[in-house]
């Protein structure tokens, strides 16, 4: 944003504004993946020009960004402007209303990102603020927060995660050779990168197969990079992962093992007694009744209701096609690496099937990085989610 | 390249010769495409630090780079330094030799960026400047230069053109559905591209398939772009190619039918007579003589005898798994729309096939574009000629 000769006070302002509400934004990205079932909020206070509190979602989802900034300001507070990336909340959690603290702080402007439509918030935060004679703004960046929030706001009305589909493939698309052979496709650069992405998801989601093939730990292995540990959830309806699998005895993180009703326990308790929680999940019912594996949509409702907003899906090609079929991807991350496997290559993803091309899913590109010799290349669904973006 | 304070003289002619030797490799790249089997080459004449001519290999070979120079540059050319992409030739070909030419127009100094390997040149180009007592130096830029000339280079050292494979697929590698149906999978932007690469090229190749399944005019669609029209080659044993198909029709540039020999002359006949030119190849055989269509080392190299020093290999997925089984594609340009297609889709390529991950052809990435939604990244071959960059 250009501050150069000709322009006008108020378009100083506004620039002013902008630029803090965008570091706000920044801080708040630092959240993502350690503050589920809360949003990665960031805060900003700014007192005569000079930055006096930053804050963003402590890992857990507490304290809130507010408090954090606030406590930082101190008695800089009074009279300054704060800048929220999400409308601060006015109901009592296991933490005091946000709004609340504002106000007792003497803030006498808040320039807010977008309006928290969480039912206990939903207009009240902003209205908290006002009556306290705070001059309040809202909607200054809102698709960026919308996008920043969008496993959030997913969550709260669809109850559904946000799903980020990552796959490593050859340039034409293969994951393995005919044998199997896996290890390595991509380079280091690059699955550091994908333990980065680990790390800013709540999850990561295995079909059983995968995590039978490759044993994983599943784990983000940056050090200090996932503050809360990410859920490992293995989509194993028939039960196959054994209570020896690696992730039960390495990486961090809690292990849920997602499964179809009704397994004896005798089958469980091996896997619970392993660490593993068993989450129950309804199959979803092909032809004449017979079970397809668990539904895809079923089983991100349950991770939903067990708090989850940000679930990376790994693979294998069937669990990855049946997310993509049920229209549940809402980003992709692809690694290309530079190489070739042909026709005999294991193929990243199983059939959609697709009738005709126009039906393909399509996606929107959003970011591009160069891992060592890949590319990662970033994108966002065109068909089902305009509101979902970049992070 | 920085002039800036604290640089001696001697760095600030170095920076000025390399500034204008990149100078003669873009007006070089001009030609590519445009002038086999000749090289092409880039001229730039500078006296006093200005640039008094510039010119490049003309389309059909004829005249060279230091011909249109000079020509341009006039009287001027006298006490000059002339940067030339290639050791100027000595012989008398169509064209008298462009080192007399040099000499004549009394040129004080020559860069040249690399020695030509052609045996009729190899070093006594230069040799007949330094006996006129101009100063010659030889190898600025050389890398940058041998990628350029990589395609001359191929078919003088390896009686080969250079392979470029160019691909447009999913983000899974695939080129259709099930049913065949591929138009578009990529965007306009993507397309034209694709026809930038075909004027940059002396031939585009698809096999028989691609050719019956698409009818394609396999034209550069760019206007002004392929001053030479494009050469248009179907890898066609089995002489499937109708006299009626549209390439034979429509756009521009001979179309050049590679077949195994012994086809009898009533089936050539209507294809010589709808302008087709017929090049026998001999037949690739597997085991126990049974015939596997063309060899591919075999075609490229009646290609190379017949001039061609750069070619566009545009599929289908047998040509290309063809040509890489053979390590014969030298670069990789591969568009990337943002879909996914899934498994039952049609593979870019065929099998190779690979037995161990470690034989994959691996490329080295050396560009990436944007062409609206789709992403084009190029790749130079990692495994069988470090030499070969990108243009």
């Amino acid at each position: 944003m250009s501050t150069g000769a000709g322009q006008d006070p108020g378009q100083a302002a506004e620039a002013a504004d902008e630029a803090h509400l965008r570091a706000a934004l920044a801080l708040a990205a630092r959240g993502l993946g350690n503050t589920w079932p809360n949003p990665a909020v960031g805060c900003v206070i700014v007192r005569d020009g000079a930055v006096v509190g930053r804050g963003w979602t402590a890992p857990g989802g507490r304290p809130h960004a507010e408090t954090e900034a606030l406590k930082r300001a101190g008695a800089a507070a009074r009279g300054a402007t704060a800048y929220v990336t999400l409308e601060p909340c006015c109901h009592w959690g296991r933490t005091p209303p946000c709004a609340d603290a504002l106000v007792a702080a003497g803030v006498a402007r808040v320039v807010v990102a977008m309006r928290d439509p969480d039912p206990r918030v939903d207009g009240a935060g902003l209205a908290r603020l006002r009556a306290a004679g705070i001059a309040v703004s809202v909607g200054l960046l809102e698709a960026e927060a919308r996008a920043l929030n969008a496993g959030f706001l997913k969550r709260l009305t669809r109850n559904l995660p946000l799903v980020t589909l990552k796959l490593a493939t050859t340039l034409d698309g293969r994951i393995a050779t005919r044998t199997g052979e896996s290890q390595w496709i991509t380079g280091p650069e690059a699955r550091r990168m994908a333990h980065a992405l680990r790390g800013r998801h709540d999850a990561v989601l295995v079909g059983s197969g995968t995590a039978l093939a490759d044993d994983p730990d599943l784990s983000c292995r940056i050090p200090g990079y996932a503050a809360v540990p990410t859920v490992r959830v293995v989509a194993d309806a028939r039960l196959r992962l054994p209570p020896t699998a690696r992730m039960l005895r390495e990486g961090q993180g809690p292990v849920w093992v997602a499964t179809r009703p009704g397994h004896p326990d005798a089958v469980l308790e091996p896997l619970r007694a392993a660490g593993a929680e068993i989450v129950e999940v309804p199959e979803a019912e092909g032809a004449h009744g017979v079970p397809l594996g668990l539904d895809p949509a079923a089983l991100l409702r349950a991770l939903a209701a067990r708090g989850l907003t940000r679930v990376l899906a790994e693979g294998g090609a069937a669990l990855g096609a049946g997310l993509l079929r049920a229209g549940l991807v809402d980003r992709l991350a692809w690694f290309h690496a530079p190489g070739i496997i042909g026709a005999d290559g294991r193929a990243a993803l199983d059939a959609l099937p697709l009738e005709v091309l126009s039906a393909m899913p399509r996606y929107r590109r959003t970011a591009l990085a160069l891992p060592g010799a890949d590319l990662l290349s970033e994108y966002a669904s065109e068909t089902h989610s305009s509101q979902i973006g970049a992070d």
